[in-house]
């Protein structure tokens, strides 16, 4: 595992393998995950696969990094209004996408009795979480939320909604759910409950 | 199964066979309840486990619809604020519970990958979610909220940061997040985030 992605080959077997694995997440399961297998889903030599990752707790923690380095940079309309609505209905997009949505519900499913990717789920959120928290820090820079707000509370308030509606039973969000979890954390912001 | 509990020894044995799924759940996920297993916790003989319940689906039902029969009514403060700091409150020592937080994360866990607990954790969600909902229309009546609030969107809004901060990774919400969640929540009802 290298912190920066190499080019060329080594790449190529990471991103294989990582989508191996994703696929065996999402059919059923951290339980279900098996080296062996993922190396032959990827196509790559069981050695590569043993000698670089080793567990099955690395391969997702390589997974979550992998997601949140290329996860999309944060909007940055020169609104916070605008910035919560666009940031909301990236998460809303991404929790109802066929790929991404499974895949998030299986590694929280995971996480539940693993605390290996508890801690690697947290560290994802928390490279989620710096990224999106420019939008606050200007926003209250432009005097569009208190002094004092706490960018990183202020992003979980607005995520948490729409996670919780995909986590609840109900199914993933829709449009009108992220609207209101624009608007629900925009409020709250508002009202200073994120402040000191 | 019946929907309302008997007494005697059939109540008896409803309440040892969903402790022993409940103590399976936890330990080890869906996957690993059994129900011969649970029958030999429960103390029970297995016909009975096969006869009553027969699925480990019907089991995770039942237990969810016991959790929901036996959970505490809603506050009855005559103040919105204080109802919702209350319900936060019980929420937040819910999720935090050494027994009641990793069995919700267990069952949250297995609704992901299993659509029938999917439904019995949405009707589970549903019975609390009409509980709490006096609440807001009491608070409605009494001019402490727009009319037209929708009283399950604030209550879902209420709860929704907790159980995030408890399926991201980050342990269980304490306090001060019960405190921040229903500030935020009754900011977004002032706001009229759950109107119209």
């Amino acid at each position: 595992m290298t912190p920066i992605r190499p080019g060329g080959r080594t790449a190529n077997v990471r991103a294989a393998v990582l989508s191996a694995t994703a696929d065996q997440l999402i059919e059923s399961g951290l339980e279900s995950v098996d080296l062996a297998e993922v190396a032959r889903r990827a196509g790559v030599g069981k050695s590569t696969v043993y000698r670089r990752w080793g567990t099955v707790s690395a391969l997702v923690t390589d997974l979550l990094a992998d997601m949140a380095e290329t996860s999309l940079p944060r909007p940055d309309t020169g609104s916070l209004a605008e910035d919560f609505r666009s940031i909301a209905n990236l998460i809303q997009r991404t929790l109802a996408d066929r790929r991404q949505g499974p895949l998030l519900a299986a590694i929280i499913a995971a996480a539940t009795c693993s605390p290996d990717t508890a801690r690697a789920l947290a560290t994802f959120y928390s490279v989620r979480l710096k990224e999106f928290a420019g939008t606050v820090t200007d926003g209250i820079a432009r005097g569009e939320a208190p002094p004092g707000t706490d960018p990183s509370d202020a992003i979980r308030y607005l995520s948490a909604p729409l996670y919780y509606r995909l986590l609840t039973g109900n199914g993933a969000p829709d449009d009108r759910d992220a609207n209101r979890a624009a608007r629900a954390a925009l409020a709250a912001i508002a009202a200073g409950v994120f402040t000191g």
